[in-house]
């Protein structure tokens, strides 16, 4: 198949194969009077709801390989990491607006492919693309995702609401995504070594990734938890504080309790990690729990609500308590399968600049 | 003086410095509940007024040299060329999201040098710094600027609304960033000639470029022309079309064009070019009037608006009428100073895909 360079088309020619992939989205928000084409998107809001706003910038080499990595399963990912944002603060995503910094070596239909993955989320998430900017890049692919959503203002969910007896919930499992990276990164060394030798990387060198798929989709393509915040909504669940997942357990449950004064007591045992991830540490000779507090990018909620909501959730197998708010002076703690306390402060998660 | 490793203070200690430096920006927008902080910023819209957003990418070696920018112009730039895209709305800017990835060589000092351009462009602009995001970048310096305004409905300002025999008008002068990069450029080549000479690159070879500030500064630090849009609506001027110039005008006038479904006649000796442009032009041996049509960057506002208002701005020294609207069929087009019409189709603007 000939690929098309984008100069053959030009940045304009660009510019319009990017509209028409994000038309689709437009049709779930008649709030957007103007998508991609003047010099600003245009959004008619309604007073009465609170808009929060969320961005985040990937970078080739820092945030994704693309070695590893499909690119509308990429191009998802950008769309999805900006709604859990959003999510996290209980609320609804509206309009993105997305710049690309494109390297050299790309091709017209390598973009598309980006924008297909995040035209299909956003459809996925009822949110427009809306705008954005392309440029040329002198060195790897960087993809700015900013997105805005709406919130009726008694539903807002901030950081620091926790109060002393409120339960600590999680969403679905952790622990995946720090799996499936693993995973990625020793068949990357693989196909390394056959190149460096000079050998094919074919299927017989090849691990069979199949039986990893769940680790494997929990890094490569996760989903927001949107679903998550329907059904607080449809239950009339407030929590109390509400932060997403992208640092590990232990990071963001230290931002709760920093952010609300509080403390907090969770139990090892109810830390939900799904079978697969507990195989594949086994495999790689890893340890699941540790994946679970500090593996980045789960994209998993973690919130609080007072006791007397537990039986509205109880039911709601995506949702698992695993620990209670506790005064501030008792600092942050895990209390592991044979009873002992563990200082959370002594497990961190990921620090851009490695401190 | 020592410069400090943004690794000696962590991701969340470079956070609370940065924190710092937006939190002056926070006091102009009361509407801004939460800025840095939580997992997304949170903004109370008024329903009466529409909303605008617009993003720009700015990546190094591609829209900015290290070499010949200091930082905090930098800063101040990436939220100048956002703010220019609302004032091409006739909007009021409110808020801005940045995102940063930061290379290896960077220190903490110099972070701060960036934000505090943003934020004294903010306060100039009476816009907030309402959060963002970090990361490491293995490259070069990233920038990344979203802004939302917001002005009422009745008052905004698309590409769309020229209708034949509108006079076309431009706000202040044109050409002067494309002399100040020409100027820049110059000074570089002699800079590495001296480096790569082993030449120490002092006083006695550096041209004075004192008289060259003007043309230096509209290169280095634009001005988003939010003074227009503030007498716009001052003088209840609602322009029937709009964009700012960041391709160079005849590229911005054949959006109008197209968008509005017009032609368009422009006058070579009425296109405002300052003396110090001119002099540039005759000493570097260019064409001011070349760089006044396709030299991007220049951050200043191409509009429309019907005959009958020409007395509302007749005074008024920053803007000047240089043609008029004409009907679709009679193409875009510039009558030099003999009288010659050159079609502007020929003449284009910048191309990140340099097709």
């Amino acid at each position: 198949m000939p690929y098309k360079a984008i100069r053959e088309i030009g940045e304009f020619g660009l510019i319009d194969k990017i509209a028409a992939l994000a038309e689709p989205t437009l049709q779930a928000v008649p709030e957007l009077l103007k998508g991609i084409g003047d010099d600003c998107a245009i959004y008619q809001p309604s007073g009465k709801l609170l808009q929060v706003a969320t961005t985040d910038l990937l970078v080739d080499q820092v945030h994704f390989d693309l070695l590893t990595t499909p690119l509308n399963h990429l191009g998802s990912k950008a769309i999805s990491v900006n709604v859990s944002d959003i999510c996290a603060m209980n609320a609804f995503p509206r309009f993105a607006l997305v710049s690309i910094a494109i390297p050299p070596s790309f091709s017209t239909e390598m973009v598309e492919e980006l924008y297909k993955g995040m035209s299909h989320a956003a459809k996925e998430y009822g949110l427009a693309i809306a705008g954005g900017d392309t440029s040329s890049s002198r060195s790897g692919l960087i993809i700015s995702v900013t997105i805005m959503g709406e919130v009726e203002p008694e539903k807002l969910t901030k950081r620091n609401g926790a109060k002393p007896g409120e339960l600590i919930c999680v969403t679905g499992s952790l622990g995946g995504a720090a799996a499936g990276l693993k995973l990625l990164m020793r068949e990357k060394a693989i196909m390394l070594d056959h190149f460096e030798n000079n050998e094919p990387y074919n299927k017989s060198v090849m691990a069979d990734l199949k039986e990893y798929s769940e680790a494997i989709q929990c890094q490569l393509l996760p989903t927001a938890r949107l679903d998550i915040v329907r059904f607080l909504h449809s239950r009339n669940i407030c929590p109390t504080s509400m932060i997403d997942i992208s640092d590990g357990l232990s990071s963001e449950l230290h931002h709760i309790c920093r952010q609300s004064n509080t403390g907090a007591l969770i139990h090892e045992s109810r830390i939900p990690i799904s079978a697969s991830t507990r195989r594949v540490a086994d495999e790689l000779q890893d340890d699941a729990i540790t994946w679970a507090l500090t593996g980045g990018e789960e994209y998993q909620l973690l919130f609080t609500i007072p006791k007397e909501e537990y039986e509205l959730i109880d039911d709601y197998k995506e949702i698992s308590v695993i620990g209670e708010v506790t005064d501030p002076d008792s600092g942050v703690f895990l209390s592991d399968i044979y009873g002992m306390r563990i200082d959370l402060a002594t497990i961190r998660g990921f620090d851009h600049f490695g401190r």
